[in-house]
Order: C-alpha cells, then structure tokens, then sequence
C-alpha cells in the first residue's frame, strides 16, 4: 500500500531539510507518494533564494500518512502562524508518523505536539528551540529521536539519517540501505551519535 | 566578489544531485549567487516528482562564473538536445568553473567539453556515461574528480562532498568547514576514496 507523504513548505524553508528526505523517499515511488503542502498552492521560496511548487494548500482536504516538516529561517516567523499550527496539529491526529527535521521540530512543539515526548533539533538553534516547548523533553545528543509517531531529526542533514531509518522501519533494512547505496550516501545508523552536539555547549 | 552559479535544471533532474550543492553554496550567501536555468523559465519536474521554478531560460544572455549540472534519469534524454548541449558548451568558454553530479557529467561530455580531461559518475550508470565521452579519461573510483576547471562528482550526495571542496578551493578550508559544521554534514574530504566503486565492478 502507498503511504502519502504531505512534504511541509513555507517561506524560508531549509532547502536540504527538506529535499534530502525526498531524494531518499523517492528512492521507493511504489512505497511513498509525496506532495508539497504549504498554506497555499504555488511557488514557495526557500531560505536560499530558489522556489518550489506547493501542489496543495492547507484547504486541501487530503489526510497524509507521513508527515516532513522541515526547518529553516522561516520557521521564526512560522512558530506564531496559526493556519500552519492548526494544519499540523488536525493532520497529526490521524497521520501514522509526524517527521521534522533541524528547527522544524519548533513548529510541532508550538502546535503542541510534543508535549510529553523526547524530540530533538538542530544544534546550533536549539537554545531558541527548546523555549518554543517546555513541556517537550529535548534530548540534546542525538542524531535523531523517536518517540512513537514522532520522529525528530537534529540539524540538516540529519533529515536523511532519519529518513532512512523511517525507510528501515517501515520497508525493512535492505530497503533503506539500497536507497543509501545508489544515492552513495554513508548512512549513520546510530541514532545516539551526534558528533555535532559538543560543539556550543560544555 | 560574488560569484554567480547557473544551476541547470531539465525535466527528470535528481533531487539532491543539484539542491544539496545548493545548500552548501547557500551558507556563503555573500560569495555566491544561484539561479535555477532551464531550457525555457518556469516550473521544471524533477525524477523525484516534485516541480522548481527555473528563474531563467537558455536566451537569457547571463554569463555565469559557475555551473551545476546534476544528474537522473531525464539525463538520458537531455544528452540528444541541441539546446541544453549548446548552452552548456556556450556558457563554458568563459565559466571559471564547470561542475557535475551523477550522470551530469554525461551531458558535459556529449557537449564535448570533457574530451581529453579526467572525469567521473555515478557508479551504478557507469558504463551507460562512458559511452556518451569515448575521448574522456574516465575514473571509476572517485568521489569526485577535479581537471582544471571542470570538477565530477560520483553519485548523488557526492556532489555535496565535491562542493564542499571547491567552497573550500574558492574561499579556504574554514568556509567549508563552517558550511558542513552548519548543515551537520560529514563531509567526506578525500577525493579519491570511494566506497560505493566496487559494488558492481571487480
């Protein structure tokens, strides 16, 4: 059965945030099909100056499997943004898994969604994170975080180690090492190993 | 000086093959500016489904000082246009550098502007890119390959690795450092050391 992913856009988006864990879904098209979602249809620029197109608005009625939210500048603003908080939060009820990678995972803290659980962020922004939760549980050494439906992934890049995990869990192992291999990424497996983590703090 | 980058986009292009190196490059916001170029502006479908906004066509008369030319499967197409090969052989007498990801390199040579020069690919479409360049001095393993002013990469994410070195090559080491500290990147620094060359070959 496919799994729809609903990809989350917004203005000053983080363009790898984002599109690595495409490139990695994408390894699977009989698995997942991924639409970019954002408050409304049409291009949508990235935090680094590029555009890619919202094929849906937040007024479409679609229910997603799997949910990306990624970071980026954008989210500074995107944190006091009700019809985005209110997406996340009426699509989260139903949705299997609720994915953010870097600062994304501000936005679901603000929508209230991480209340309770363990999630992580990126590693230089997570001062300012963390505030955007405080009943959330952040968890400062960490690849990624899973804590039931709620997957959490530290600074960019980390968005792909996510996801290929998400891939393991959800196809099998072989399935997320093939997607490695041919996209001849070094997949770092440990979830627990953040060498990006000492950096700012004793 | 900024430097301008001319990212091209053709329908079927890989995801991460162009906007990983667009992220990177992004972290220098000051030395670098992008432009997504197509055939004709507009939104252009990438191999993973998703559409980017090409800002610019081949008639815009822009000359840019470097050029990000990705891979997938549209390449296989694109190799018998006149219009992109054309381009591509115009903007590159006076581009200070010329770069590829994947099977990209396949497009530089049928342009014929990797004849003679030592250049690499994707591992799992390597016999299909040598035939497009019998005059280029192909190497399997690689991570990336760097000939003067034209710079391959092997598959997919080794374009951010390659990128990262020419970031480091145009405004020193700690530039680059700095871009994959930010973007929690492991960047692979060794050109030359290839993990994914002796998956199909002996």
């Amino acid at each position: 059965m496919t799994m729809r992913i609903g990809c989350v856009l917004f203005d000053g988006f983080e363009t790898l945030d984002m599109f690595g864990p495409v490139e990695l879904f994408g390894m699977h098209e009989a698995a997942f099909e991924m639409r970019l979602v954002a408050e409304a249809p049409g291009p949508v620029r990235s935090a680094q100056g590029w555009q890619a197109v919202a094929e849906a608005g937040f007024d479409d009625l679609a229910q997603y499997d799997i949910l990306l939210v990624p970071g980026g500048a954008g989210t500074r603003r995107e944190v006091d943004n009700p019809a985005l908080l209110g997406w996340l939060k009426a699509q989260a009820e139903a949705a299997r898994f609720i994915t953010s990678v870097c600062t994304g995972s501000a936005l679901l803290a603000r929508a209230g969604l991480l209340d309770g659980k363990r999630a992580t962020s990126n590693k230089r922004a997570f001062d300012w994170v963390t505030q955007t939760g405080p009943r959330v549980d952040w968890v400062y050494h960490a690849r990624w975080v899973e804590d039931g439906r709620f997957w959490t992934s530290s600074g960019v890049s980390a968005g792909m180690d996510m996801t290929l995990a998400l891939i393991a869990h959800l196809l099998g192992r072989p399935a997320a090492e093939n997607a490695a291999d041919w996209a001849e990424y070094t997949w770092h497996r440990d979830a627990d190993h953040d060498p990006f983590a000492t950096r700012d703090r004793a």
